[in-house]
């Protein structure tokens, strides 16, 4: 099925190409929330195609619930569920998710400090937006939104226990520790909730099982070598 | 339970320190099969310690050969299964599995060419050394021994299809390609079957499916760097 992938120019190389590379046509816009709507709207309306919003719709967010899903048939045990949190839509499909099979199971977000406008949505119980050029200066490209979205926060306030912010340098951390000793590979923003649970166990509600999700491992390289190279 | 693991004075340094990590005492010696039996020997007989051989022995290859009972469970449908060969224990265990739970599945082993001991070994019909200088210029560190034991000889003669080889250049693609499309670290000697499925199909059996074991994630991290950061 042909595909129109709309990015901000921020977006790392690794991704743009791997668009391009299984065929999908890529449109670059200012990496603002705002250029990228207008952007896919004006699209789907001079073409006729089917939008597919990243995190603020019904659909998608419960496609992301199959992700609590598997947690719930995976590890029932689970009393902590970490999350990224970006826009909001994959913690939503979780929670939901987690808290119907899981009850006795937390859900918590998390994000990077440079990009924090989920906690302070979830702290002062409405929905906050970040500038666009403050977010974009976190390594985590895939968590660099300015607010949550209108569905994703009614989630946040119904289901989730808390949102806990990481730095850039956990974030690295959490990206070499789960290379070199989880063998996996995963980006800044993937790799966030494994930095909480690493870094911020005082600020998590006290668990026995612990489930990070990783979210992304397109990461750039030259970045994963970088990191790699700096003990 | 207290362990004692006897090393190559070659190998490589993220090993020797998960070993003490883990809180086993680490002894080295010459980087040759005899110096490491002399040592593991002695130990043995001086303290008392149960001796656990690397692969020349029937319940190590039986442990290995669970690999295939996970083969034969995850993917029945699998007709070509790719192993690295060093000592041979884990082909023998994995082609005892697989070829009694999948009998029209071939198993092929893979060597590096600069360790190419049991390729020569399974086309003569007979055990051939290699000198252990020679051995050690592979960067698969892990497939640097210079004869296929006793018992892996007898399971390769009875059970496997082939023996193929791979070059340096071959596995350090296949490290970084498994990093970079599937997400997993992998030391050069566990990608060397990635290595033949990617270089080398021509010499392989056809199939429709084929299996490559992944043997091994303890990579320098400063290799993984330079792997990662050449195109």
């Amino acid at each position: 099925m042909r595909a129109v992938v709309v990015v901000p120019s921020t977006a790392p190389k690794v991704k743009t190409d791997a668009i391009q590379y299984y065929g999908a046509e890529l449109v670059t816009v200012a990496p603002t929330m705002s250029a990228r709507l207008a952007a896919t709207e004006e699209l789907a309306a001079r073409h006729g195609y089917v939008l597919i919003p990243p995190f603020d719709d019904r659909s998608v967010i419960a496609g992301q619930g199959t992700i609590g899903l598997e947690i719930a048939a995976d590890c029932p045990q689970a009393d902590l569920v970490l999350v990224p949190v970006s826009g909001g839509g994959l913690i939503s499909g979780i929670a939901a998710a987690v808290r119907a099979c899981c009850p006795r199971a937390a859900v918590v977000g998390v994000e990077p400090e440079l990009a924090a406008d989920a906690r302070d949505s979830f702290r002062r119980g409405e929905r906050v937006a970040w500038p666009a050029a403050d977010v974009q200066r976190t390594i985590a490209d895939a968590l660099r939104v300015e607010q949550v979205g209108v569905l994703p926060f009614a989630h946040l306030r119904a289901l989730v226990t808390d949102i806990v912010t990481v730095t850039e340098d956990e974030m690295r951390a959490a990206v070499r520790l789960l290379a070199l000793q989880a063998r996996l590979v995963a980006e800044p923003g993937g790799a966030a909730a494994v930095a909480a649970w690493l870094f911020h166990a005082r600020e998590l509600p006290s668990a026995s099982t612990a489930v990070a999700v990783l979210s992304g491992g397109n990461i750039d390289p030259e970045l994963l070598a970088r990191i790699l190279a700096t003990d």
